[in-house]
């Protein structure tokens, strides 16, 4: 099995991956369309029909689409930048290999069964995460997510080549959600198990903050004439850390942009992006007010303007509670965690029983090329999620 | 006058000029050659032969192109990433002008006059300022400045369309350089003056620092158990403008990249760039060590790594100072003032006498779109740019 999965793994191991190791799979990018191809392929490999939802989300259907009872498994292909590769196809290409294993078992599903994939899951290019997902589910409205655009300005509606349609009424129809994903922290190691269910996702959102104040010339501007936007990015970089640790939370900025972006030139303009994340919705609030207002402060001392706005909150997920002990104690009893990362499967939660299995990450590593799991546990992983399935479309 | 320089300026105000009132005229970008095509036309209108030197500069000449005693005066076109319109092609504009006030007088000088055009002079596309003065007068050698690279990875040689040639044995035959240039600062303001003459420029320098961490994910990774290059770059930022204060010199970090650059991901590396000038070489070297020291420290206590780099440090510029005081003596007992801005007149100060003129900024903003000069002053600066062309090239 462990080599069956390497095999199938290396075909598309090369595809967006940069010198750096890497990967950049943008939605709708050349490598992106070139995962959706072998999408394609491997549901026609396998004789099963392939729908699109109009929201640009691929489903590969064995049984009725869309029919009584569906179960959805799948994850997606998009990277966040210079990322690395299991975090989404990890989710698919286990999601085929367990079709082969449930067909080997002689497995016959009573219900359809469809293997998912979902676009701008990261919201690496057009800054909302779960972007198909909100849409099928109605999270987002169609006009909306429309008109949202990537860094060269091109809109989600361009990039689809239509507008999105929106939720689907066929979603009713969905009896149950399994999303595979690589574990993103190392709560498996810790506990030495190669495969476990998700309890609950943390409530969090990403904020864009916008620091104004007035460029000028770098060396002819007197230290105290100047109203320099990028002081109080820094300091609230470093506030937003020393909240998050005061909260037990966690706050990250990872993406700046500066105007103009010039060594000799004080910035006319800062933008940041906060990312946080904590274990409930009052901690969350608090740390963001706290973040906001230590942000407000240091503005007013450097004569310069804060403004921040949501770009998108999700609240807390916790993941129906009576499925993931039923598929604890039919995977022997495997450990129940929580984790930080937003996905796909929460936002599907709202509208179907859902569960998430994650499979080991020897260094904890994500969003960053290090990210790897063994072949052996993602193996382990695929067998995992085929008697989940097995479980779920016969019982 | 002020008519005739109103309508010359015209003539190249919308000129890779922005929706934002900035101007983008990147050295060898379509904005920037459709000025070096407006130079050859201004020379051509005034029948002055225009050479080029095998380094991307330019050189309309009045009299036998590099002859004895020859004067060179003019500037640059190229502008920092939406700075303002005026610093560069003002000293091009006023030369052009000054040439048909000194024909009006009659004079017919007695040494050739060149007007020139340096190319880079920002160091805005391949991070090296005075690019072209620099290449011209073997401050850099061709095979470094070939080797520059913009930020899509174009080289200079390719840009340039073939590798510079460096320094040119002709420049041993410059009796005098005079660089018009806009104020970048109110120091005119200040003591009511339309035209002042330059006596130093600040030592300055740029330093690109390399913060390198662990890129990991933003919602899973503890804060304990992060390494997050972000937090060095934020403290850095703050301890340089501390520092600047505390020496009475001027810091600034105008340009920061962070890689993945990505929202829920924990940089793996950030580069900032530090610009610092002081008014002599012992206080600079003060600020730059004590910025480096406060960033290594911070290093440590982060789990990070600091890597700093001089991209470029030009020690001080001492102006000739019978020369300002001839010139500032001949223009009426005009001010004579230092800079902190770094010119190409400041590189060529060591072949040859050197002079600047400056010309009044009622903001003093510069390398920001508000940067500006009133016609009326800047027809006096022509006025006096003649009248000391004259003397160069006549007495």
């Amino acid at each position: 099995m462990s080599a069956t999965f390497a095999a199938l793994w290396a075909e598309i191991a090369p595809i967006g991956r940069t010198a750096g190791g890497g990967y950049l799979r943008y939605a709708f990018s050349e490598p992106e369309l070139a995962l959706r191809d072998w999408f394609r392929a491997q549901a026609a490999r396998r004789e099963l029909a392939v729908t699109e939802d109009g929201n640009g989300n691929l489903f590969a259907w064995w049984g009725s689409p869309w029919g009584p009872g569906t179960v959805l498994t799948g994850s997606h292909f998009d990277s966040v930048p210079h990322g690395g590769g299991y975090d989404g196809p990890l989710g698919i290409v286990s999601a085929f290999l367990a079709v082969d294993e449930m067909r080997a078992r002689g497995v016959t599903p009573a219900r359809p069964l469809a293997v998912a994939a979902f676009v701008e899951e990261e919201g690496g290019r057009f800054g909302v995460p779960c972007l198909g997902s909100r849409l099928l589910t109605g999270a987002i409205t169609p006009g909306k997510a429309a008109a949202l655009r990537d860094r060269d300005g091109v809109t989600f509606s361009a990039a689809l080549g239509a507008d999105p349609v929106g939720a689907l009424d066929e979603l009713a129809h969905v009896s149950a959600v399994v999303e595979l994903h690589i574990e993103q922290g190392k709560a498996l190691v810790d506990v030495d198990a190669p495969v476990g269910v998700a309890s609950a996702i943390w409530p969090h959102g990403r904020w864009r903050m916008d620091f104004t104040g007035d460029g000028d010339h770098a060396g002819t501007t007197r230290m105290a004439d100047r109203h320099d936007p990028m002081l109080t990015f820094a300091y609230t970089v470093l506030a937003a850390n020393k909240e998050a640790r005061l909260a037990g939370a966690h706050a990250t900025v990872g993406r700046v942009e500066a105007e103009p972006n010039a060594t000799n030139a004080i910035p006319s303009r800062v933008r940041g992006w906060l990312d946080a994340r904590a274990a409930d919705s009052a901690t969350l609030d608090r740390l963001v007010e706290a973040v906001v207002k230590r942000a407000v402060d240091r503005a007013g001392r450097d004569g310069t303007q804060v403004n921040v706005e949501a770009e998108s909150v999700s609240p807390e997920v916790a993941f129906d509670t009576d499925l993931a002990a039923r598929l604890a104690a039919l995977l022997g009893g495997v450990p129940i965690l929580p984790t930080g990362a937003g996905h796909d499967a929460g936002v599907l939660s709202g509208h179907a029983p859902t569960a998430m299995l994650f499979v080991r990450n020897p260094t904890g590593v994500s969003h960053a090329p290090a990210e790897h799991a063994p072949d052996a546990d993602c193996a382990t992983g695929v067998t995992a999620l085929a008697t989940v399935l097995e479980e779920l479309t016969c019982r």
